[in-house]
């Protein structure tokens, strides 16, 4: 079981004090028909990246999206900080759901945690997380004990996938990849409504699969990951190899103010939505990497939706339709003729919306 | 549903005539208890690959394999010789475990087929076999009222490792995935006892996926598929392409009177258990190829147990060795403590017991 139950001894420092009736709520079964019949109640979903914190409610049925907000990670100041900084946020959200919903404190029943892995779920904790320097944090419990909620924890990408699936691009989906493009990248698979998280939490790492065995090397330590040739740094990277390598007319340069080491992957995308060809160029060689690894994946999981999130997408056509044709020219016609490969619908917002999902499929067995 | 359901006005032309007491089978549901209180019954399972026919029959528990055997495909003579040769080879099957169990013809409640694919399991029909020159044939119907007997469909390599996970190197596994190296890579996937068959029956292809970007061409109009590496045509060739290339003292011309187009993956082995060079240089290339394949599988599915079957195995550590550190140093560290990668022990069966246990769960709901 993924969630922390509240204990008679937690919740100690509550900065706005425990819940009147807090024993009222008891197990999560319980807890589950104890809205039935009164006011809607709300669950919180925190997402957890490298450079922010976005912290949202949705009611529990998932309609009504409430008090969306994000604030900055500032991993450098220690895990004290920032998980500080992660239950001021709760709090502030808490209360302007119940300043807009009439609803109260009591309404709320838990958090869904999305953070960067490798983590343990069923503890409650961050393993590794080199974005934010952690290690071995007990996330999860220090979240519900400060709040005196319960929690549940899973990985970020995860977390965005399902979101996806359950409000955005992979609704209905029977199987479901999400490919989430960023600093790297990284994705969940869900099958038949729920998260596959394989034997030891670590199913879904999409961005983390060999497309050139002898190729670039990449944070993980392996060559040739397909985070190596498609994340938003290795798409800047190829950027600037080819400004250095090539005598070509750019934009690029001049958007920069001729500092290639400024270069990012939103350069790329703007000079390329403005008809550079350098940056075009870069942005086709981007749909090739990603649509071998997206036909490698349609191979073996038949998957009928793949999700795309990230900015990358921001090329629109001009990444999906070479993307497509090559996940044409790799994958079995049979495979490639039963998966739809689509954008995400929820930018920003899936991580906090799949957050509360997990937090529902955790502790109530449904989303 | 994937089981063909025998009707009134099936089964013409059984060579052995109708069962005597065909009505009293009726459904799946039925029949699953008719055999409670009585004698052992028996499912027939039927392996049908390129080159050669297996089919045995088991013990509806697994327990008990009766009267195993094979004969060539011949499929050069076309579809309807094959599948005449099936239907002589099943009934043989049938006297012959009549006789060893004292078992009646209506103690052997059905046929499970495994077929190249790709397939239609829904309407039992091998849509395209390029092994076999096959396209769209209705196999399991032509089995089944050929024989009077209700009979499933499902892929070769998922059958063999099904077999596997029921009865071989996969027992107890919670998520299997399997690796066949033949003519070509076949493969399947087991998720909580069942076999994981995609959106349109394609999942598992695990040979045909991408490892190296603009690699060799591969069958299946893709390039740089794990199973242009590895496969064992593939294997005989880069054998030869060292030899053509450089001037190696190796066993591996004398073992083919100097005829290098009579190279097999087999004379490969052959000459690596003898310490030739040059092919254990092939065989630690082949760990290299499978074991980025691998990982890219542990990294996407996080499975407990990678199933390796096929001549290659015969190998021994000379591969398991150099592959197990290919994986370990591909895939993140989580993923390669939880999986154990191993020889299939089912060698030459696993596809007819593998076909045995679809049929049990299309019709059954359970192995």
């Amino acid at each position: 079981m993924a969630a922390r139950k509240r204990q008679p001894s937690d919740a100690p420092n509550k900065p706005h004090g425990p819940p009147s009736s807090s024993d009222r709520r008891g197990s999560p079964a319980a807890r589950s028909h104890a809205g039935r019949g009164g006011r809607e109640r709300y669950i919180i979903g925190v997402d957890l990246g490298g450079t922010k914190i976005m912290v949202g409610a949705l009611s529990e049925d998932g309609s009504r999206h409430v008090a969306m907000r994000s604030v900055p990670t500032q991993a450098s100041q220690g895990p004290e900080v920032v998980v500080e900084r992660m239950v001021a946020q709760i709090e502030g959200v808490i209360l302007d759901t119940m300043a807009q919903t009439g609803c109260s404190r009591n309404d709320v029943v838990g958090v869904g945690i999305g953070a960067p892995g490798p983590l343990d779920r069923a503890r409650g904790i961050v393993v590794v997380a080199p974005n934010l320097g952690w290690k071995n944090l007990p996330l999860r419990d220090l979240i519900a004990d400060r709040l005196g909620l319960e929690a549940t924890l899973d990985n970020d990408a995860n977390c965005a996938t399902y979101g996806e699936w359950w409000q955005g691009a992979g609704r209905g989906s029977k199987i479901c990849i999400g490919f989430t493009i960023g600093t790297g990248i990284g994705g969940g698979i869900v099958v038949d409504g729920q998260l596959f998280h394989g034997a030891s939490d670590v199913a879904g790492e999409v961005g983390h699969t060999t497309i050139e065995l002898n190729g670039r090397h990449c944070k993980c330590g392996n060559y040739g990951c397909l985070e190596a040739y498609a994340s938003g740094p290795a798409i800047a990277t190829r950027a600037r190899e080819v400004l250095v390598r090539e005598e070509s007319a750019s934009l690029l340069p001049t958007l920069v103010n001729n500092r290639l080491e400024d270069i990012t992957a939103q350069t790329v995308y703007d000079a390329a939505t403005r008809g550079d060809a350098v940056a075009n160029e870069i942005v086709r060689d981007t749909a090739r990497y990603l649509g071998a690894g997206i036909a490698n994946l349609l191979n073996v999981l038949n998957a009928d939706t793949v999700v795309v999130a990230g900015g990358v997408t921001a090329a629109g056509d001009a990444l999906f339709v070479p993307l497509r044709a090559e996940v044409r020219r790799r994958a079995f016609a049979s495979a490639v003729d039963a998966a739809k490969i689509v954008p995400a619908l929820l930018p920003g917002t899936a991580g906090v919306v799949g957050a509360v999902a997990t937090f529902k499929q955790a502790t109530m067995g449904r989303v």
